[in-house]
């Protein structure tokens, strides 16, 4: 686990672009800041191949997809793999079945580096039963870890499933993270922040899967000294304090707070 | 008055589909989340179908609406009173022209469960002269009571003006809520969120009327709990504690807190 | 410097109408409600000319700027010259060449009464080298009240450069306002609160030098007040409590914390 990838996102600053939903588009922009990244957002096509030019790395999330933003999550994300730019995607809500069929269309075409969704995102994706609800991972009984493992090998990227545990895996490697607060579930946009966050992480590593495992505990961790220091769980202020320590976290409370098993299963 | 309604939100946590406004979407589905249901947001008529049908209600607010937005709004809402589900509309600013003619449209295809808007809102949608100023409410000497009685007798539904009082109608039956803080106003997005919020309790009952006071109630009451709590108005920080307190706060404390007259006017 | 634009501010509550960008539209219409002006916004080109009729101001970002929003922006811009309507400019990530061409017809057509950016988008539009990064000011040892001022006398217009001193000129007068917090960094949407802030003051007086320096002044030292009760910067938290002291900043703290330097260069 390179947890010194932290310092090395606030040293380089990459440009994190991203075609983010618009519902949480400000807290994504905010918590990129507060990483050590820069955010640049964009709704059009016609300037796709300048911002990805300019940027360290592409995340595409589908919380608000509509047809227009569909032609240019293809233009951009074509871009991101011609011009080899980590491309990381967010699968919001894919269950829906008009976000599964574009979701299928860009992953047949486009190489990602990493896709990070919840439990029953990552299974639709999977071709595993699930019953998922609108943007909640809803409940299903299969393995996890074999469900991620499974979209890992068929998409050859990596694939992080956040919830009570994260799983981090590249098909092969898998580290699970057990930091954690359920206000992650009670603030709209936690995943889409960690997605366009594992985005800030892989603008400064060509390994994707260490990114993915930094930005997951770095996330996680910020969380919990969150949760932690609350006396009750507040849904609404958690947005605003979580962005407050993604700023103030430091290398070492998070070698100090973290818990996690790292490629267990691997080899 | 059931404000037991609450309760049943949190278990039954229904699935709110919005078509928002992009100033204060973020609220909206936080407010949601946090009150106990399930927000999911779209900007894409081809998926108005499946949303509709996995919904257990539909709220529509024109705040940002376009011509887009506008043929979006028309096919969800078809679907939602094919389908049965409670469609809500919150007609921001219709005392512009361009809002106006289109909210008349809706209006006059669809069949709407409940119609929550400011007192310039609600008049403009009755005929009734009034001041508004943008999105704020302005002023005027009509009886708003009876002007929101007209608005429900004309559309069928259920009519909620929020203000200084807020009072919710049937055409018949008159609730009044005294519960309030001028902070609401200091807020962008209060109304919004009270509307996505009658939305949320409109999906665990088919008595929209109830679903209107409940809902109505438990956000003034959640609202006058946050400025209470405050040693002066603070405008920004209101937002997040609002919806802290929308998570926190239990049907004890509404009936402990709750001033409001019922059906005063009814019969 | 007139800091008793505030009052008149708070008294006139001007009907500020903002196009925004889709990243920190809730921030700016939260921040002009509480400065005391009224915030409208629109996605639609067809209702542009009812919305400039009724607004005091116009405040057009390219923040996210897409080929439909630069017709409305066109639009917009045009019926604001024709009714004497105050158009203030926030070039976000004008280096970007897509933006800068927009940006360049918006600047030969229309008559703007403010343009705001950081030194790297003001010294891309006069035409100054200038090594920015995406929304960021990025370097450059160009003299920035020089390029400030050649801007100003190219478009007639009163030119912001916001930034560790800000910068305010009409092209010969020199305002600089030392007041400041690197807080505004970390919170992304200051910037473009500030534009929203100058097109609120721009509402209620002719003289757009005078209102780019109240509120220039007025929202450094509310950023400055907040950075001063913070033990530690909270990047999160920033974004509302500095709205909470936009409502509550008076004229007398104003003055009593104003630290800045007018019409040095002037004559």
């Amino acid at each position: 686990m390179k947890i010194n990838l932290l310092n090395q996102v606030k040293q380089q600053n990459p440009l994190a672009f991203n075609l983010a939903n618009n519902v949480t588009i400000q807290d994504v922009a905010n918590g990129i800041n507060a990483i050590g990244g820069s955010p640049i957002m964009s709704s059009e096509v016609v300037e796709a191949k300048d911002m990805v030019a300019m940027a360290d790395s592409v995340t595409i999330n589908l919380g608000t997809i509509t047809e227009m933003q569909f032609e240019q999550m293809q233009v951009v994300g074509r871009v991101a793999n011609e011009l080899d730019k980590p491309l990381i995607l967010d699968p919001v809500a894919v269950a829906v079945p008009y976000r599964f069929k574009h979701c299928q269309e860009l992953l047949a075409e486009l190489q990602f580096a990493v896709i990070r969704g919840n439990a029953g995102e990552i299974a639709a994706l999977a071709g595993e039963k699930w019953q998922a609800k609108g943007i909640d991972a809803g409940d299903g009984d299969g393995d996890l870890v074999a469900i991620a493992k499974r979209l890992a090998n068929k998409q050859h990227c990596v694939v992080v499933v956040s919830g009570a545990v994260d799983i981090v895996t590249d098909g092969q490697l898998v580290t699970k993270i057990y930091n954690q607060t359920d206000l992650f579930k009670l603030h709209v946009g936690s995943g889409d922040m960690l997605s366009s966050t594992i985005g800030v992480f892989a603008g400064v590593t060509a390994n994707y899967y260490e990114a993915a495992q930094a930005a997951s505990l770095v996330f996680a961790v910020a969380g919990q000294v969150v949760a932690e220091q609350m006396k009750q769980p507040l849904a609404g202020s958690f947005g605003a304090q979580l962005i407050d320590e993604l700023y103030l976290l430091t290398e070492a409370t998070v070698a100090e707070k973290s818990k996690y098993e790292e490629d267990e299963n691997g080899k």
